[in-house]
């Protein structure tokens, strides 16, 4: 469930006109640009874009970039744009940062549908003017960069059908491969990114049933290098990514100095998906609503916006 | 240009009744069959297949699977089909023999346009419950799988943008990875797989340029692994394709006993393309006619299907 409330009728160049407003002249009117951008969908944003751009001529994005900054700046900069171009950017600057951001790439690589995966893959052709998978190849090198290249050009199958013996038999490879570190470390990255998803599943669950541990745990046992961190994120994307994203906005929010990246990021990518969904695990793990620690944690016009992205009305 | 000899305007309906003639009752009367099929191009064989199970009620695939045989059935069902059908179908009978057919895939990936690409991906996952990548990498290993593999996931940029001194930077990274054949193969891997083909192009000529000799003459002077043969092939598919399929059909008659499945799949996968090109150039390098060359060599109902896909009429 999504925590975006927006309004069913919606009129763009109304909105466009209460934008002008508070960018024009001195002095930025911040509330009226939240309470306008943090209350429409994908499809209102970009009729907004489109009609703010026929009236005024001056896009909308650009406006905003120079009117804002910091974190909120960043913020609503992720948000304005459509999925896709927003994952473009989102793998663009990990990939410039591959050696500490790989996660990143991995989330976006392992979350997404198949089908919205390639979607990125244009975005990325359109604005950057290289393939995903060229910029992830030409920043990163060994098994990391094997493991990233096959995970985002991956087109998995998204079909229901399971091979339960195949499951098993690969669930002893990775066994295998990740318990002295000195495995196959092919073969593990040939089953995370060709496998479909279910098979997947069915997979990780053959694993806790033949070695009474999860992959997962098992792998924070091992871990070791960032190879098999990746592999880490990996295999808990692909198994629940809600959970996944629960753990970010957890380390996010406790560290000494928030993360805002990693806040920013789950808000905005989540929001308009299963972000309820992630607020529940939230309560659930750590008995304080997100919106309370996000409150602590940040302040000004950044939390006012993330505040209303995450349902809160105030 | 296409050999493909289509009229314009086209009854799907009457092609239906005269294909059921052809079909019913005792024996088959192939030659309808190929004065058809042999003259309509992919839109109009959909059609047919359309107008044939209404009538009908039955697959024209499945029936005339039935009813041909040998090299002429196995010609006629790989032209009826769409193209990504007909693309994913080649690469599956490929990969359960990629040791000794990778060039299929190989030439599947490197010759179609990024686009192309990734629909015979879908029609692979639709046919077979798999994805492509998935079934190459469980046939394959090492560095020929991780070729392999990047090379049907690669979603190469298509845009005409060439970075001339990353060109002679990689030509190097290959010059050096060729030479003694103890390299940098996953560069090789990783230059091939991700890069746009007029980069591609433009590195080839900087190899060219730099090394007096090209890399596919320097690949041939040191090709002798399943490996190193399946870099010449990809790189002799990027470079020029219709080159490369010339060399298919002159290795496929000239050899003893006819390579019908190379002969087949140039034909059918060309003849609504650049046949007519890839026709010039075997006349220019051999001083013979194709046509005369297969007519030689093959025979009876499957010469004849062949020949009108090469435009001969007779």
């Amino acid at each position: 469930m999504s925590t975006l409330v927006a309004p069913k009728n919606h009129f763009p160049k109304d909105d466009a006109d209460v934008l002008w407003k508070a960018v024009k002249g001195w002095g930025t009117d911040e509330s009226s640009i939240i309470d306008i951008m943090g209350h429409r969908n994908a499809a209102q944003r970009q009729q907004i874009r489109l009609a703010y751009n026929d009236i005024y001529q001056e896009d909308l994005i650009k406006r905003l970039e120079s009117e804002l900054s910091g974190d909120f700046e960043k913020a609503m900069y992720r948000w304005i744009l459509e999925p896709a171009e927003r994952y473009a950017v989102l793998a663009n600057v990990a990939i410039r940062n591959a050696n500490k951001d790989y996660h990143v790439i991995v989330e976006i690589a392992c979350v997404l549908h198949p089908d919205e995966l390639l979607s990125v893959r244009h975005a990325y052709h359109n604005r950057y003017k290289h393939s995903l998978e060229e910029d992830v190849a030409a920043y990163t090198n060994g098994h990391l960069r094997q493991l990233l290249v096959g995970l985002v050009t991956s087109f998995r199958y998204d079909g229901i059908e399971i091979n339960p013996s195949l499951a098993k038999f690969e669930a002893n490879i990775l066994h295998e491969a990740i318990k002295d570190n000195k495995g196959n470390l092919e073969e593990v990255i040939r089953i995370l990114s060709t496998r479909s998803k279910t098979q997947l599943l069915a997979t990780f669950n053959s694993y806790r049933d033949l070695h009474s541990i999860s992959i997962t745990k098992k792998l924070l046992n091992e871990v070791s290098d960032d190879f098999l961190k990746a592999v880490h994120v990996a295999i808990r994307c692909l198994n629940d990514h809600k959970k996944y994203y629960e753990k970010v906005l957890r380390n996010a929010l406790k560290r000494v100095g928030t993360d805002e990246d990693g806040l920013t990021r789950v808000v905005v990518t989540r929001a308009e998906k299963d972000l309820k969904d992630i607020k529940e695990l939230y309560y659930k793990r750590n008995s304080v609503h997100i919106e309370d620690a996000v409150a602590k944690e940040i302040s000004g016009n950044y939390k006012r916006f993330l505040l209303t992205l995450l349902g809160k009305e105030h």
